[in-house]
């Protein structure tokens, strides 16, 4: 393309652009892989080692996990007074917590976003522990159900079994949730105080304790040409 | 790039991709063109034209708009009752109106995805009123106060005189706002009985009352190149 663009080089049709010119122009169609499993299971590390390999072949990807989304989008009552200038109130009403309509409000935020990216053509890798059923099925309705036609929506059980997690802890919340749990002060830790509900049909599953990183990613990878993802 | 990708094949280091990385790879930087002006002003217009443009020359391109965020992430408590399966008490603490700190938490979760856009590598193109200075100096601050450095952001005044807006009228909302106002049974809407707040140093201003579309598109363009957005 010239670099001298001008108004006589510019033209478009009515209505925007289809999610098939934008698939045929971009190389790859939109999507959400959803990484669900335990704390310490891995998907952090696969959704993060697979973003870097697909954005090496040029592709657009790009990992939705905590750091991202809880201290901006689904940030707490405490952020929202302290960086974004709200009142107690408003920042009580829209700051999330940990209570159980908080964490469906926070997947449901996480998988509307999810879905925009992947509407816009970005091969969208959402890390999140999500335990409930539910809530992963409302986001898989969300892609699923959208008016101008379904959005391929992935679920990826990270299913590591809950020894090898534990044994990993690399953040300590395993330790320190069992410690509350023989105090009796539940944390509400899932898989320990909390329940983990299993995908029953996910797409892939993935065991970080029998595969490596770099298998898991040409997994990945694979799958997502045999899915025509990638051209 | 060779269709039997296999684990020898692929390689990470640490830490996910970078910004910089990212932009080479790409091909484009990530960025936010936030679209502001009144109801009829040709924001929604020029961002769906401008992204159509950017798709067809291979950028990743995308437009967040009402169409896409109200009944979806920004969606209110009937939405979220009928769509989200949300009881009323949730629906009704996190669903939106058009409150004063309604209007604020839209602008703000708009604000924090377009970042999270802007982050992945997409050029973001905005299309709200957004008619108050503090929520969309907020939103920028969000994008250039983030802890990885300042993600561009670029303010776009769609600054069509209200007479054009009004003489354009395309939902017929003026019609309606005039009529209600006259009845002293005000709406609230901008221009009418609330205020637009223009922005004060604004990176661009486009007039759809004196430019075409074409024109303002090839605008858009030049400003992108000029600002490294698109190499």
């Amino acid at each position: 393309m010239s670099s001298e663009i001008n108004a006589t080089h510019i033209t478009w049709h009515e209505g925007g652009v289809t999610r098939d010119e934008r698939a045929k122009l971009l190389k790859q169609k939109g999507c959400t892989l959803w990484f669900t499993g335990l704390s310490g299971s891995g998907k952090s590390t696969l959704a993060v080692a697979l973003e870097q390999v697909l954005v090496q072949l040029g592709h657009a990807a790009y990992v939705l996990d905590g750091d991202n989304v809880r201290f901006g989008l689904n940030a707490g009552p405490k952020t929202l007074m302290e960086t974004r200038g709200y009142d107690q109130s408003s920042a009580t009403r829209f700051g999330l917590g940990f209570s159980a309509e908080d964490r469906t409000e926070n997947i449901r935020r996480i998988g509307e976003v999810a879905k925009l990216f992947a509407e816009a053509g970005v091969i969208t890798l959402s890390s999140f522990v999500s335990p409930y059923r539910k809530d992963r099925d409302a986001v898989r309705a969300i892609h699923e159900k959208d008016k101008a036609g379904a959005i391929p929506f992935f679920e990826v059980h990270v299913s590591t079994d809950i020894s090898v997690c534990e044994q990993r802890d690399p953040k300590g919340l395993y330790k320190q949730a069992r410690a509350a749990a023989a105090l009796g002060k539940g944390m509400g830790f899932t898989g320990v105080d909390d329940p983990y509900e299993a995908p029953v049909n996910p797409e892939l599953t993935i065991d970080t304790g029998k595969k490596t990183t770099q298998e898991a990613v040409a997994d990945l990878v694979a799958f997502l040409k045999q899915r025509g993802i990638l051209a």
